[in-house]
């Protein structure tokens, strides 16, 4: 089994107009209309290829404020606390984010993005295409989020995760 | 700008019948029925708490068995190159995975996983529960991708990526 640590570099970052988390949405579905520009390393510019054919991309994102993790925590959406896997909160033992993006345009380097819910510098790991046949699957159970779908368009976050 | 390399650890791996790439789907939808077990290392087992209330997980790990990687790469579902960015290859800048995984259940630190498309002793570097009201987007466009969902099930990979 691998015990090395992992590492990698970031392939860009991306500019958004939250510079703290006061106020920030918590999700990409509260954050319609909110535009970012990701900006990716000149030496990765070849792997964007095609990728202007999809409306919507996965982008893959180091949480750099968060430091240290809680395994047990009390999310923006409940009052009780859950296991940090059982929850989005950025301080995970690996502080990494996904979003799903809108993928406005690409003019070189630069992709303009929608529904942008990170930090104004959060260095991006990857991007891949959204695609509905691989990523909608129908569930039968959602936990403790279970009936509080609409919460999270209106939700704000806050400083308890830095 | 962090222009410092990123670092993670694995919360742990996952068990799989998969020892190499030859016939492993290449989706989690294409393996239905396909059971993993994903083995947390017990000093993040409090982290579980309450992720069993959830059908579906994100898994999300490292490839790894992939070297290197290119910017420009024929996928599986294609004989065209792509932009490694618009397809979910391996072979990456920073070889990160992500798996829609359907959770039976949960004993201790152990998670019986279904449609697991994963290598065996691959590590894991997160878990976050699927949420349809965060994940489910309608797009208006997947790229080269079109028309292409039902292959997706039958398509298994080769060795093009090690």
């Amino acid at each position: 089994m691998n015990e090395h640590p992992i590492t990698y570099q970031p392939i860009g970052f991306i500019e958004t107009p939250f510079n703290n988390l006061h106020d920030m949405p918590i999700q990409p579905c509260g954050a319609s209309h909110v535009k970012g520009k990701l900006i990716v390393k000149p030496e990765f510019v070849a792997g964007l290829m095609d990728l202007d054919g999809f409306s919507h991309i996965y982008v893959i994102y180091h949480f750099h404020h968060a430091r240290d993790y809680d395994l047990l925590l009390t999310p923006f959406m409940d009052s009780n606390p859950h296991g940090v896997f059982a929850t989005r909160a950025p301080k995970r033992p690996n502080p990494i984010g996904i979003s799903i993006l809108r993928l406005l345009s690409i003019d070189e380097n630069i992709l303009l993005l929608e529904n942008v819910d990170m930090l104004n510098g959060t260095p991006i790991l990857d991007i891949k295409p959204y695609i509905p046949a691989f990523d909608h699957y129908e569930v039968n159970r959602e936990g403790w989020l279970t009936g509080r779908d609409d919460d999270i368009k209106t939700m704000r976050s806050d400083e308890r995760f830095v």
